[in-house]
């Protein structure tokens, strides 16, 4: 009865087969750090459609531009905007939108005019394709693709500000290249153009991009409103964190705003209220499944475009195709150099020639324009976009992906920092943010730390209070920090069973013995009054009492094991340390 | 554009309604405690279809019976699978498995002949449904639903025992369901039926039963041996119970094999292979994702159960519906009491009169009941058996599922024992088990514990060195369960903030003070040269010897902490505490 189960058995297939692919890869180590795993899942697919083609003799199955945008983009745009390093991408946001606005705005008509001119020469029998047309394909192919720049700049470990600038790029270009790719092909289907529509589809840059950022924020915000309330039911946590960031996705794309923008928007708001409010193991199961769940369709999604790639759906036509790939080089190298011309003017911490340059080879192409020729109406030349298409995606993330590491090495570009910040270095910008916040307002410059300054403000005094469970206690990002380092390092401790059997009242009674010292003993007495009950209260201060008295009786006499000079009011602590393990 | 993302909007809709439902019960403390959660949930279900049917004037949607048996039965039972109790399951597998063959044709066929007698009385207007037709009823309504005893059996505390021979009699029932239920199907539709169809019949329970039992472990197997070769990519580890479990369960349902056993067997079989290869990350996703995805199949099925309840698919007869009701109660109870009856006969360890009563008492129908009867072949009483039906559904959960609580507070039915075994009983238990098998072997009785002993035999001898990847340490339960208890240790001081501030290497140094004082020092010192680098190593010695040199000093002096009389060798580890104290 196979009919009855073959939707769910095929899917899980497919799932086991990537699963399985990956695995294969890791099992010879030096493969996946000489060639990216996109290549070699792309290379899987390659194989399995050419099986494909050969056993059933016709194409193969296409990827589903529908089950692309709706099923696999989704995962990875969550985990990429969920993990996303908010400072540098904030201290970077103002070159980002540049590149991701201007510059991909600058590919699509440099692409798209430059490739008008090629089909304009006779030999190249291309005169049938449109001005329209032309930009129609430039719109499409001109976006740089998130998953494929994940994929390949996961594995190089650039510095922090070019991976951001490069990824930041890749993500927010979406609400450009929607708008844009909407624009030309409602335009190939009018009869004329007013100058009407092509301001409405400038204000619909606004629109979709500003769109997608306020549905974004409005499900994250009720996701942490949501799992405020998630107390009693821990299980049922994660799943509020996939279900809002889905809901904010498909919101976006039900009102045509860019749902990519949606998502990371809603993911990044939501993230640190929702860290705060549910368990820690609810977190460990977020992390880890959005990790594996983007893996699982960043592996499928290079697969089915190894498998759609087989297939009679091409059309070639060399001078096409070559001009495609060179035009896609050019104009992406002309516009990162002369927009960070002038983004180098306006910034102390400028983007050197060598970043500039793995800016402009980092500009991969991949899924996202692949499922977008197929979604282009039915036209004679449909089968020459997809031929073309293909190549670029696949001579960008073949060539220009296997080669980019190679030169990452030998430009010596800055790398990233391996270590995590110290505690020391997290006070120094904190400090510094907070003096510049201060500079800036005295000033009267609105920049980037006074708007800073002014979120954070908002946050602590009202988001906060309407989004956290426990407001009570705000915790700073130190506290928090050490209180991670602490529980790692018990974890370190057992794993190594080096942890002493220290019961958990004795180590207690020290603080309180610590208390004792000075004068705070009172006030732990009320406190502790109010969390034990009566008996092992009594117990403790009857403990308490005796081991108080031996210590005022045993701290100035002479002791063997510390010289006089020694005894400072540090010892002191340190005798009561002593006396809790001999108390063991 | 709703259309577009119209299928997973509705769906994300839906799973959301049912979290918000689950938030809400548990926002107030009292409502669950008194009333189950299932309960809740087919009322808010109820109202909601009431709602639907108010706006739309026509049925609301019923549960489509694919996506019960293919998306939403799979995470409830691998849950129930994974998380069982394998000592008290295999224990009592006899008395389950009467229950669930011998005890569910019994229910099938008295309640199939009762109701045709029902059917023979004139004044009720019945005679039109035939012998086949009651059968094919009974076999439907026969079956305990897992889904529904899970969610009562869960919140009402009762002793291990019992709730493994409710709960695992639901389960197992499956196979005998499924047979039946085809069985009777197939003969409506023949003309005449031979002798032979039905042995073949009696023949397919044990190819259902065990067919499913072999999928489930062959899958079960394979995800062990998958798991082998993860460790370069842990993310996607929790994918491969998933996937594996789920494959065993179409595969199972592809030849008409029960999937519910599939699932269970593949779940149990690889349960402590996947447990020892995967990460503790891994694992807590793995767990933690299972119980919430069967939470929120659980929460759906109930919601739609009470969806589905609304319409106008009923035809009421109330003869008929209220001795269905009677013959479920009156079958159930005979079945049990007679078969009880057999299984103290041969057991020391009886199961009592009260336990009998929670037995016969829990037996609730739920979704599954539901779902096979949208599954029947229409013929024009249909209608009138979905009726029976739901009212069977409603009757068990509500007026049962709301009692059985009090009842067992009532008859003070022995509870569980809320603590885990101690270390001791542990080892008491493991000890009693060889024994009992080095009888059995002795006096020639093949019992449980000889088979289990030799599975263990087995297991130890080939499965572990197939499917473990780090088979050179097999730890023993005690070592693991220590191992646990120390992490869970560490992570409890770590989070009251009690650990004090050892780096690791004093705690290290500390180790090898204590092997110093006697001649272990060689070989620690051999086990440390291997792990640590030179440098280090050396500035250990140093350390090492002065502190050594100290405590050989100091140890035999006269001590102003310590009265004469404690200086006992134990006090010589303290003193090299107090040591390391003082050196931080």
């Amino acid at each position: 009865d196979y009919q009855h189960v073959q939707v769910p058995f095929e899917i899980t297939l497919w799932i086991m087969l990537a699963s399985l692919a990956k695995i294969g890869f890791h099992l010879y180590n030096k493969l996946p750090s000489v060639v990216p795993e996109s290549c070699l899942l792309i290379f899987v697919g390659l194989i399995m459609g050419g099986i494909i083609y050969g056993l059933n003799d016709k194409s193969p199955p296409v990827m589903d531009s529908d089950i692309f945008f709706l099923y696999l983009l989704p995962p990875i745009v969550l985990d990429a905007g969920y993990f996303m390093p908010s400072r540098p991408f904030f201290e970077n946001i103002g070159t980002i939108l540049l590149y991701a606005v201007v510059g991909t705005i600058w590919n699509v008509f440099g692409i798209g005019f430059s490739l008008y001119g090629i089909c304009q020469v006779k030999a190249f029998r291309l005169q049938d394709v449109s001005l329209l047309h032309n930009l129609l394909f430039g719109s499409l192919i001109a976006a740089v693709d998130p998953v494929a720049v994940l994929a390949v700049f996961e594995e190089i470990h650039v510095n922090e500000k070019l991976h951001i600038l490069v990824f930041g790029e890749s993500l927010l270009n979406d609400a450009v290249t929607v708008v844009l790719y909407k624009l030309f092909r409602s335009f190939c289907e009018m009869p004329t153009i007013k100058t009407v529509d092509i301001f409405a589809g400038v204000g619909k840059f606004f629109v979709v991009g500003l769109g997608g950022v306020l549905v974004g924020l409005i499900f994250g915000m009720t996701a942490a409103f949501t799992t405020r309330f998630t107390k009693d039911i821990r299980v049922i946590e994660p799943l509020f964190v996939f279900l809002y960031s889905y809901l904010s996705y498909l919101t976006a794309e039900m009102f045509h705003l860019s749902g990519i923008v949606a998502i990371i928007a809603c993911a990044m708001g939501m993230k640190r209220y929702v860290e705060a409010n549910i368990s820690l193991k609810s977190h460990t199961t977020v992390k880890y499944f959005m990790k594996m769940w983007s893996s699982v369709s960043d592996t499928l999604i290079f697969i089915f475009l190894g498998v759609s790639t087989i297939g009679e759906n091409h059309e070639w036509n060399w001078p096409y195709i070559c001009f495609t790939v060179i035009f896609c080089l050019i104009w992406r190298a002309l516009g990162v150099l002369v927009l960070t011309f002038f983004v180098n003017r306006f910034h102390v911490n400028t983007i050197t020639s060598k970043d500039q340059f793995i800016i402009a080879y980092g500009g991969l192409r991949g899924a996202i324009c692949f499922s977008l020729v197929f979604l282009l109406p039915d036209f004679h030349r449909k089968k020459l976009f997809i031929a073309a298409t293909t190549v670029v995606i696949l001579f960008t993330v073949f060539i220009q992906g296997m080669t980019i590491r190679p030169l990452v090495d030998l430009l010596a570009v800055k790398r990233k920092r391996e270590s995590a910040p110290t505690v020391g270095e997290q006070i120094h910008i904190r400090f510094l943010d907070h003096l510049l916040a201060g500079i800036e307002d005295i000033s009267g410059h609105w920049g980037q730390y006074y708007w800073k300054d002014k979120l954070e403000y908002f946050n602590s005094k009202y988001l906060q209070k309407i989004l956290l469970r426990e407001y009570d206690q705000p915790k700073s990002s130190i506290v928090l920090l050490y209180e991670k380092l602490e529980r790692k390092h018990a974890i370190e401790l057992a794993e190594a069973g080096q942890l002493s059997h220290a019961p958990s009242h004795p180590s207690l009674l020290c603080s309180v013995f610590l208390c004792g010292s000075n004068d705070r003993t009172v006030v732990m007495d009320k406190k502790l009054e109010d969390t034990l009950n009566p008996d092992v209260l009594e117990n403790i201060q009857e403990i308490l009492a005796r081991n108080l008295y031996r210590i005022r009786r045993t701290g100035p006499a002479y002791n063997r094991h510390t010289l006089p000079g020694e005894m400072e009011p540090v010892e002191h602590a340190k005798e009561i340390l002593i006396l809790r393990h001999k108390s063991l």
